[in-house]
């Protein structure tokens, strides 16, 4: 049996039809219905982690191979794959596994292709309800959940969040499902439009004060960004870094030291807690899709992704 | 009435007589009976935040002046002088006061001179088993105190402590209080020497396992000291940055994501914590001292404290 795949050789990209490797033990091949085009792709095709390989980790899909009770079942998937066996693992770290494989990053063909292969303890079920162009969102709004599950966030915190993009407009809304007194920077009267539209403040960078800011949510994964949030956050205040960034940056540490500033890394969150939002309809993720295109333009479409200002691209490997 | 002090003019360091100024509300004049030499002190006269004028912020000394129940008193001070009514104050942040003066840094002259002066309200009593040779260390101790204020260590922690100095040696041994696993990086068999005589493990850098660590304390105030740092702490470890940096440097941000790592700036901590443990004689200070100048060879005191390796230098503005 074969398929077709997107291929990053570390120069291009192209689509090719490939084997399908063959199941492993408690694994299940799933159809993909829709994968997502998540910044973090677009890093990997410039050369973060020397990738090479199939990317893509967003998807939504069907069950098509593996334990009977999963056969047909809609499902979406984490994207680490653990050992259960070491430190990280028995700590109840697993996205920190020592052995990890990533889909679509590391040694695990991703979600740009027809089919994948995940180990079954990766799935989760969609609800019923929760249509493919919502459910295709369930891995960075699990990612943008770690933020409400790690920090205690409530009415009485200004909270601020820089990098009103993908990823943000995700963390956002999660943001003020907990009361937090948030405003969001936008650059953008589109960004501006959706976010009032959810009734979430969108402020341009004029209107900012800068060292009075209880919790500093930085989405933009740029070290530019990074010096913003220490200059918004508030002496004994906390930035939270949401998203991957590329190589060395000029940074100075002296006023995390003088200020007493946390800084918490944030990366992969509880897919129960997103799919639960989903199901309950408490964040709005279809109005971020800005494309869906076929798999064989797979190449335009990470193009089209990485124009400024663009927010989600879909990929569909099967018409209709 | 004049007095000495050591003055740094921005270009060099000499010891003047200037008229001794009046004295404000509620504020008390300290005879200075020891002064300690920190690093932030070598900073300062290196360029670290323009300073001009008197440095110095580690003190013991005799209350001579101000409220009558003060005088004669052996005292300590903290050295954030604060406003209590701006945003900081209000929420308890008193170290970190919007218009705070900072003894021997900001707009306050510092105790490298025969007397200062300092609100009463900075003022702690200095127990009577405690010598001024210990007395003086309550700064710094209070600021290694900081550590096991804000972060529940225990038994079941590994730390490390990098940057086996001045301050380091203090932090080192309020960790070893808590039960904590603690090992402290050194590069001199006399740092190893005086760990193991108070019973901490001292380790050398090819002795540790990078990502492992769960608590890594940096006490180098360098560049290298944070990727050494970022290099040990295990995944979603904490990072305890202690001392201040001077300067841009350049780090990768990207493991703290992709760790999940928590990065902790800590400064100022609490002096009765400080005073108790000397007064109990829980922590050892005395070893540190490596020598006391007295305030006329203050250059060449700052000089030997700049030495690598060098523990505490001591400034003695009285003979005998």
């Amino acid at each position: 049996m074969k398929q077709r795949v997107v291929v990053w050789d570390g120069q291009r990209l192209s689509v090719q039809r490939c084997e399908v490797p063959p199941l492993g033990l408690h694994e299940a091949r799933i159809r993909i219905r829709l994968a997502g085009i998540c910044s973090t792709d677009l890093e990997l095709i410039r050369g973060y982690k020397g990738f090479s390989g199939v990317p893509g980790h967003e998807f939504v899909g069907e069950v098509i191979d593996g334990p009977r009770q999963w056969i047909g079942k809609r499902v979406v998937g984490e994207i680490n794959i653990w050992c259960g066996l070491c430190d990280a693992c028995e700590r109840g770290d697993v996205t920190h596994c020592r052995n990890r494989k990533i889909l679509g990053m590391v040694d695990m063909p991703g979600a740009f292709a027809e089919t994948i292969q995940l180990p079954v303890k990766n799935l989760h079920l969609v609800p019923d309800g929760v249509p493919d162009e919502a459910a295709v969102f369930a891995e960075p709004l699990a990612a943008a959940c770690r933020i409400p599950q790690v920090h205690h966030l409530y009415a009485g915190h200004r909270v601020v969040l820089i990098g009103a993009g993908r990823l943000g407009m995700l963390c956002a809304q999660v943001i003020h499902l907990t009361g937090a007194d948030l405003s969001v920077l936008v650059r953008r009267e589109s960004q501006a439009e959706l976010l009032v539209g959810w009734g979430i403040r969108a402020v341009y960078d004029h209107e900012l004060t800068p060292g009075v800011v209880d919790y500093v949510v930085d989405c933009t994964g740029s070290p530019d960004g990074f010096r913003k949030a220490l200059a918004l956050v508030r002496p004994r205040g906390t930035i939270i870094l949401k998203s991957t960034y590329h190589g060395q940056s000029e940074v100075d540490l002296s006023p995390v030291v003088v200020n007493e500033i946390r800084i918490d890394g944030s990366r992969c969150g509880p897919f129960d807690d997103a799919l639960h939002l989903l199901r309950e309809k408490q964040v709005h993720v279809q109005p971020l899709i800005e494309a869906v295109y076929p798999l064989e333009d797979a190449a335009e479409a990470l193009e089209h992704a990485a124009r400024p200002g663009t927010m989600k691209i879909l990929l569909k490997p099967q018409a209709g």
